[in-house]
């Protein structure tokens, strides 16, 4: 079966951020062009165009799924980026002549955020893009495109949600310790909390509940586990 | 000078909330379709197809300023909507076999709110519409393409950013009473609220300070007047 054919003029980009315990980073995709012998690396966004049959969630989802072989992530629209020139620099034109039928066409990106269990999630190579690898979100180079935007919008949305609406527990596995949450929070708001006021903020969120478990196979004292309530 | 040329698959949408102290209004704009002697009229949010040229807040700014001659308002982007039946239904589609050169074309529509004083403001017929008018929020019709979603969608947006980034002030006038917030509060949440409890929230809210002016022209004991601050 011959792929559905592309709407050139949209595109979905996604933010996807995962978190190991210690750091938050964000899925990268490597873009490569030149001649083989002298070949350049730059890093994106996963994304890909729209099929002209599909809906823009759809897209996100299928961008995720071919990366990830995942279903059923958090995964939610933020902003949808049309700058004219968005796509227009000398470099990503470049890349653009190789992989699109009409690299000079605008395109509008409809960006998505994502958050993922990294522990459930391994990246593979995806049919739209090259290697992808998690990169941690202090060492992200100079990416392609607008990227950089969007990847700057999506940490600013992240932040905003982590604090509005309790999302944290898409980022921890199912089973943690107030420390290891109170770390989470200290990463991507990129700021240390005092624990004593994070407990107390913590009693008035409801949203997570202990557990008659503690940790396991620790060699300090092992902490009570809590966990997210489902709804 | 002729038009701009413009983009058939990107549009933009706008929400434009109004407060008259008594009613939360939004903008519709009229869609007449059929022949003359059986006209039937559909409401419509007020929006546009982009210009080739154009950037996405351009366009939603160049399609309120069109409607009221204003600039600098209250204006922000909030979901981007590409269903791919959104544009339809036979009712939508007797419409744009008039007024658009490829009515089959898929539309994404980038959708935008707004936040207007009602009293600095007097729509108008524009470029682009029929006969704008304001309609208070529980008296909406059903509305043509995917609009109903998308206002639905804008009225959640509303909400949650009255309670966590103090936009009220874009709604009412400049100078204002305690009561005139709490009833602003109380139409936009749809709830009634606790006169005690709103104004012990107030206090902690370092958004608004007192003026050293009262009420003017009231029959009751006039009130303190109150303000935003700028930042």
């Amino acid at each position: 079966m011959s792929p559905a054919p592309h709407n050139p003029n949209i595109s979905v980009d996604c933010v996807v951020f995962g978190f190991d315990q210690d750091e938050l980073k964000v899925l990268l995709i490597e873009q490569t062009r030149g001649p083989k012998e002298k070949v350049v690396i730059q890093y994106a966004l996963p994304g890909d165009l729209l099929f002209k049959n599909e809906g823009l969630d759809d897209a996100a989802e299928r961008v995720l799924y071919d990366l990830a072989s995942l279903k059923g992530i958090y995964l939610k629209q933020f902003h949808t980026f049309g700058d004219i020139d968005r796509l227009h620099a000398a470099k990503d034109q470049e890349w653009l002549q190789t992989f699109r039928e009409d690299p000079k066409a605008r395109v509008i990106t409809v960006a998505y955020y994502s958050l993922v269990k990294m522990d459930e999630y391994e990246p593979q190579a995806a049919s739209f893009a090259g290697k992808a690898e998690w990169v941690n979100i202090e060492e992200v180079p100079s990416l392609a495109f607008d990227h950089d935007a969007i990847l700057s919008m999506g940490l600013e949305r992240l932040r905003e949600e982590l604090e509005t609406k309790n999302i944290g527990f898409e980022l921890l596995p199912k089973k943690f310790t107030l420390s290891q949450l109170q770390r989470l929070y200290e990463i991507i708001l990129a700021k240390k909390l005092d624990k004593r006021n994070f407990r107390k903020k913590l009693k008035n969120m409801s949203a997570i509940k202990p557990l008659s478990e503690k940790q396991k196979g620790v060699l300090h004292k092992p902490a009570q586990l809590f966990t997210y309530k489902d709804d």
